[in-house]
C-alpha cells in the first residue's frame, strides 16, 4: 500500500527543482570565499539563490543572511534581546523570549509594543495566521513563507525567519531576512561570511536547493496551487466534521494556512492517533515535530485556553502541493474508522 | 585547457560516495524528529552517518554533535569559556580565545595548562601538525581529519571540531566530538535535537554526505592514498626548490599534512600569484579561505616570526586524492615561469 505523507508542516517533500539545483551544485567544487574561478562559481550559486529568495519573499533591498535553518535564525535574531513573545511560538523562538504576550481563544497574539516583540506569521500546529502590527521587531515566517502570499517589504517588520525545508527545499538551510542596515551582532564568528553576520563556509548545495525551492514555491502560489490544497483541506475537514461529533476543530473558519488541519478528540491521545495512522499508512503528527519521543500536551492549544486533556488529544494533518483528493478521502475513512473503534472501547 | 584544482584545504572535491549518499537521502522525506515511518527513516540516515563518523574518527563511545560546520562548532565548543589559544588558529577559533600562547619559529604552539587551552591538530595554511598535550580542552581537527591517521580516543582531548567539506563531504555540515557526558551549554536552542546540545531540524542530506565521505576518507587513509599524495607534494616541492632560489618553503622537513605546500616569495604578493595562476588554469590560495576579497598578510606566518613582506607573499598549494603527477608538474612549470617573469620585472 502506498504511504500518504500528510506532515508537510514538519518538513515538506523535496521539490524536483530543488533536487536538480542541488545535484548541479555538486559539480561546483570551490569555496565561495576563494577568489579563483572555482570559488567564484560557488559564490555565484550562493548569490543566485539569494536573489531567488529575495524575489520569492518580496524582499527587494533587504539583507538575506543565510543560516542553517530557522532555529539558528531565531538565535541570531533573538538571543540576548529580551523580546516579548507568546506561548504559541515555536520552541526555537520561545527559548529567547520573555513569554508574557496574551493569546486569545482564537489563537491570536495581543501585542502592545511591536518594536519589543516577536510574533509568528502562522502557527505550525494550527495553521492560524496572525495580523502583524507595524514595526514588529521579529516575525517567524517559517511556516507561512511559501504557503501564503507574503512579501517581506509589506510586513512592516524589522526581521523575519525563513527556512528552506518547509517549502520544499532541503533541511539544514534557512535565512534571517532583515531591513538593510539592521545592526545585528554575529553569534557564529570567524571568516566574516554573510557580511560578518554569520561566518562559516556556506552550505552551497543546500543554499542552491533553497533558492530553487523558493522560486518554485512562489510560482505555485501564483498559479493557485495552494487554493487547490485549501480545497482539499476543506474537503477533509468537512468529511471529519460530519463523521466525528466529539472532535474539536481548532482554527476552523479562521484565517489560517491553506494546508493545515488541527483537531482534538478529548480522551484519545494525539500520540496514539499518530501511531495508529502510521500503521494504517499515513504520516501525520501530534504537536510540532520536536526532538523524538516527547509525548506532551500542545503548548499552542493550552495557550489558547484548551484544557490539558484536549491539548493532549490534538493532531495535525498538513497537506502539500502533491496531495490528492484520494489521499485526503482515504485518510478521512481510515481516521473515522479508528475514531469509531476508540469510542467503542471508551464506552 | 583542463583546470587543475589545488585548493583542497579551502574545500575538497565532493567524493562520489558522498554524492551518492546525498542523492539517496533526497528520497527520504521525513523530519528525523517525527515518530512516523518517514521520520524514522530520516532519523536512521542521521544515525548511520553518526556511526560512520564515529568509526572514521576513532571516537567509539564519544558523543558526536552535528553542526553546520567547524565555524559553528568553534562557537559551541569555545564561546564564553575564555580558553587560551595561539595566532596560528583559524579565525573561527581565534574569535573566542584569549590569544596568549606562544608559537615557535617552526609553527608549534607552546601549551602550559592543557585543560584551559585550544590547539589545532594541523594548520590549514602550512599543514604543520601539532603534538597535542594530554588533557587539552579543545582541538580543531578540521584540516587533519581525513588526511592524517587520527583517532579521537587517542588524542587525549575533551572535544574536537571536524568538518565534512575538508574531507570530501558537502559544505555546511560538521560536528563537535566530545567525551561522553561533557557538559556543554547549547547555543542554538529549541526542539532539543542532538541531545539538547544543538537544536534545529538536522541537515539530513548533508549529514548523509558527511558520513559517507568520512567512511571513504578513512578507507583512503588505510589504503595509502595519502602516502601517494605526499609523494606528489614532495615532487612538487623538489621541483620548486630547485627552480626558485628566493622562495622560502614553510614547514619543510616538519611533520605536516601530506597534501599541503606553503611557500613565500618576498616581494611577490600572494594574491597576485593566486590571480596569475588562476588565469593559467590552477586554483590555489593565499592564506586561508576567508570572506572574499580580503588581501592581507597571513597571521599564521607572522605568528611564526616571518616579516610582513614574507607573510604577504605566501601561497598555499593543497592536493587531493585525485591529484595526478601531471597536475603538479604542470603547476610547477607554470609557476616557475611566472616567478622568472616576476624576478625579471623586479630586477
Amino acid at each position: 500500500m502506498t504511504r500518504v505523507y500528510l506532515d508537510h508542516n514538519a518538513t515538506a517533500i523535496l521539490r524536483p527543482e530543488a533536487r536538480a539545483a542541488m545535484i548541479a551544485a555538486m559539480d561546483v567544487c570551490g569555496n565561495p570565499s576563494s577568489v579563483h574561478a572555482e570559488g567564484r562559481a560557488a559564490k555565484a550559486l550562493v548569490e543566485k539563490a539569494r536573489a531567488q529568495v529575495v524575489a520569492a519573499f518580496g524582499a527587494d533591498g533587504a539583507d538575506i543572511v543565510f543560516t542553517s535553518g530557522s532555529t539558528e535564525g531565531a538565535s541570531l535574531a533573538l538571543a540576548g534581546r529580551g523580546l516579548h513573545g507568546a506561548a504559541v511560538e515555536h520552541d526555537a523562538v520561545r527559548a529567547w523570549t520573555v513569554e508574557d504576550l496574551d493569546v486569545s481563544a482564537q489563537g491570536t497574539v495581543r501585542v502592545t509594543d511591536p518594536a519589543a516583540c516577536t510574533v509568528q506569521l502562522a502557527n505550525s500546529e494550527t495553521g492560524i495566521a496572525q495580523h502583524l502590527p507595524e514595526g514588529l521587531a521579529v516575525t517567524d515566517a517559517t511556516q507561512a513563507f511559501g504557503k501564503l502570499p507574503v512579501a517581506f517589504n509589506w510586513l512592516g517588520v524589522q526581521m523575519a525567519l525563513i527556512s528552506a525545508h518547509k517549502l520544499g527545499g532541503p533541511k539544514g538551510t534557512g535565512a534571517v531576512v532583515m531591513k538593510r542596515g539592521t545592526d545585528l551582532p554575529a553569534r557564529i564568528k570567524g571568516g566574516g561570511q554573510e557580511m560578518g553576520r554569520r561566518s562559516g563556509t556556506e552550505n552551497v548545495i543546500g543554499i542552491a536547493g533553497f533558492g530553487a525551492a523558493a522560486e518554485a514555491a512562489e510560482k505555485d502560489l501564483a498559479n493557485g496551487v495552494w487554493d487547490r490544497v485549501a480545497e482539499l483541506r476543506n474537503i477533509l475537514e468537512k468529511a471529519l466534521v460530519s463523521g466525528a461529533s466529539h472532535t474539536i476543530f481548532v482554527g476552523k473558519d479562521q484565517k489560517r494556512l491553506p494546508n493545515t488541519l488541527c483537531f482534538a478528540t478529548p480522551g484519545w491521545k494525539g500520540e496514539t492517533q499518530v501511531m495508529q495512522m502510521d500503521l494504517a499508512g499515513f504520516a501525520i503528527s501530534a504537536g510540532s515535530a520536536c526532538s523524538s519521543g516527547k509525548v506532551r500536551a500542545s503548548a499552542v492549544l493550552t495557550a489558547m485556553g484548551y484544557d490539558e486533556a484536549t491539548a493532549q488529544s490534538a493532531i495535525r494533518v498538513s497537506l502539500g502541493p502533491e496531495t490528492t483528493e484520494e489521499d485526503v478521502l482515504r485518510f478521512a475513512d481510515a481516521w473515522l474508522q479508528k475514531e469509531k473503534k476508540h469510542r467503542a472501547r471508551a464506552a
